[in-house]
């Protein structure tokens, strides 16, 4: 039986390096000093001085530092970004960043050993607190960029994001769902999809998972779908990506959109908390944010006036979301509100209406420190109120068939949401441009690497 | 504040409906005889006898049988699917399925409200205990047809199977990662990908996150992701589907192929035991294996003997995985076999060899019960290897400029594996077609709904 890949070393003794199991720079610390250790990672920042060199070794907890005297004989620190193993001897160093640092062991010295070529020199520099190279440099250098322990903390807390959302979602009776991103009708929005050759058909990339959770729940009630969305939108703006990941959730036997509300301000919770936990959140001090038990709630109407914007306007602008995310803050201490009632003709036709009017419906957008990051609502259940609504906007019915299937056979009162991934993200770490937290970003210039 | 979705109802005392909170099918055999109760679901069954009409009411949890007798008066049981609300009395009987029934209130009789208009007659019998429908009229009604129980359990296992996957790999200091879909070339394998009109230019649909997950190992060492993968493969077999979800994994910092065959045991191992606690497995009956604490590995040398095919054959035929998975289990107990050292010349560019052999390499496929579930194995780690690999293609590298960016700058010896969703949820249940679990399936022919 082979060891396994990663337990603490032997807590005394000097051990053969062959036998010797990893140990990560997070754990480092807590290893009895003048332990033999082995480390492996990435020469992170290698500094020569006079009489001794300076190695700092990255790995995927954080860092080490590596003393190379000169009595340690022909050891090189090869040059960084080069993945290397060191084993040596924790010894105690109050000026170490992490209280400790690994010298060369009494009996056998210390040993480098490079686990691959030297590394090419990166086309940005890694080692320095902030990456000082301009955004599109950053972007075309994917590979090496995202290396930096700030664009790896965004790394983290997405996928902190991510098990926060499942969990609360796990925890409250969803079922996680798969749907097809590939599919056979533009429907529900019928521009701004991507056309896909399709064995010789026109198949489109889906814009939203939407038909397909709404049919879910009257599988499994609750649902929820982590997936690419993709939207061939032309915009060319700092919060829109043309491929992103959506957070989508969907539930029945609710009373109206307040329900759906209800179960978003559980999960934000839950996904600040798990945020909260996570490396990255901790390594960048990132501010965030306390959900409140009810999240604000404020009515589109009530929301123009408040803004000041003309009562006909049909959608909230960017001015007009910051200023109402001030006033949340200041009004109720909450980087959260929703607002409630969005105009019904400038919602999708599936939208319930808020009932006993024609002009208001029963969605929301969430929107967080000033930014729409949320929008959801109850939908229609009823499937004649589908056929109608569908008529209204002067289209046919039978294009909508195979979801109005669900609807024919019984479907209960549902509603749902979905939350952008990245621009919650960007968003939580105040980024001044969604593509700083996507390593990949696709857009209207973008499709490498 | 309002009160919440779902929670125990006072445990005595009849109650207005409209305070009462819901109750789960699966908690009723919890309430006390007697209480009140009201039950949200779909109609699942009606039956109507000379005196008395039973209702089987379905919701996300299981059935609840309702008792209509004549004294409840003008109450009217909707016909099948329609999405209702009861509200009566809980009383045991030791006949009823779950040992207790519900009944009207002797104050205030039973409450039977249907929440959407009647529903049609489904297009497939759900109320049976088998879906008699074939499996073409399931996939063309899915929307209805996936609430029968036996395939809402498909769907409960891939999402107990999701849940394992992530657990397992969230405890081992894996990061979720997300990559793109849309990509700029077609350069892991050149046919069989989707071409996107992507705003007027030609963009692909990604075979695979493979070159991703790589470059973000040098990022974060251990990375997954669960995605959709795109395989314009014009196979129409039982066991080939054009998008399906792919759980992808890679590590870092491992001596060979063996340390990734270890991860994965533990994975699969995580996989099988959240699948045997959840509901779907248990309402099926489905035989879950047990991962053993090794998985057998034969070498494909081996292997081609033991299946008597010719030393020089370069793949396993189906019938020979078949062979094999009856070997393992009969010599090992084990329903997975590893086969390890797959030719080299079978194999992608970036396979690592075997060491000091040009004809091997370090990759494996998994067996489960005899079919192929996963692809795994070392991966080539330095700069030059990659070069010449390529060149030795036939290929020019500088079209692989972006993700071999990460070589030249430093990667750690690394492998990994991709683990098909549908393919392992279809063998666990011993479905005879992957579509069997899927519950719309993309495919040569099938697009839509």
């Amino acid at each position: 039986m082979r060891p396994p890949l990663e337990t603490p070393p032997p807590s005394s003794g000097p051990l053969a390096g062959s036998t010797l199991v990893r140990t990560l720079a997070a754990d480092l610390p807590a290893v009895p000093p003048g332990s033999a250790v082995r480390l492996q990672g990435w020469v992170h920042r290698r500094r020569e001085l006079a009489t001794v060199t300076f190695l700092v070794l990255r790995d995927r907890t954080g860092m080490a530092q590596v003393v190379v005297r000169a009595a340690d004989g022909s050891q090189q620190v090869p040059p960084e970004e080069t993945t290397v193993e060191v084993i040596g001897t924790v010894v105690p160093n109050p000026h170490a960043p992490s209280g400790v640092e690994v010298v060369g062991r009494q009996d056998a010295g210390l040993r480098i050993e490079p686990l691959t070529d030297a590394a090419e020199t990166p086309p940005v520099e890694l080692w320095r607190p902030t990456l000082a190279a301009s955004l599109p440099t950053q972007l075309d250098h994917a590979a090496v960029a995202w290396r930096h322990p700030v664009r790896k903390a965004h790394g983290e807390i997405a996928a902190a994001s991510l098990r926060g959302f499942r969990d609360t979602l796990d925890a409250a009776g969803f079922t996680e769902v798969c749907t097809p991103k590939l599919v056979g009708t533009a429907t529900e929005s019928g521009a701004n999809v991507f056309a896909v050759d399709y064995f010789g058909r026109s198949a489109y990339l889906a814009q939203s998972p939407q038909f397909y959770k709404q049919q879910l729940v009257g599988v499994f009630e609750r649902v929820y779908e982590v997936g690419p969305v993709f939207r061939a939108e032309p915009h060319d703006t700092v919060r829109h990506l043309a491929e992103y990941r959506s957070l989508d959730v969907e539930l029945g036997f609710v009373r109206d959109h307040r329900d759906v509300l209800a179960v978003l301000r559980d999960v934000l919770a839950g996904m600040a908390e798990a945020v909260r936990g996570s490396a990255g959140a901790v390594r960048l001090g990132a501010r965030v944010p306390d959900v409140p038990a009810q999240i604000p709630v404020i009515h589109f109407a009530e929301a123009l006036e408040l803004v000041g914007a003309p009562a006909d306007e049909p959608d909230l602008a960017p001015e007009h979301e910051r200023a109402l995310g001030e006033w949340a803050l200041a009004e109720h201490g909450s980087d959260f509100l929703a607002v409630e009632g969005y105009p019904l003709a400038k919602r999708p036709f599936y939208t319930h209406p808020e009932p006993g009017s024609a002009r208001w419906s029963n969605s929301f957008d969430l929107l967080f420190r000033g930014l729409e990051l949320v929008t959801g609502g109850q939908r229609l259940h009823r499937y004649g109120d589908y056929v109608a609504a569908i008529r209204a906007r002067g289209e046919d019915p039978a294009s909508y068939d195979a979801y109005l299937a669900a609807f024919r056979h019984g479907m209960p009162p549902h509603g749902g949401f979905a939350i952008g991934l990245e621009r919650w993200v960007a968003r939580l770490v105040e980024a001044a441009n969604i593509r700083e937290v996507t390593p990949f970003p696709r857009d209207l210039h973008r499709l490498t690497p």
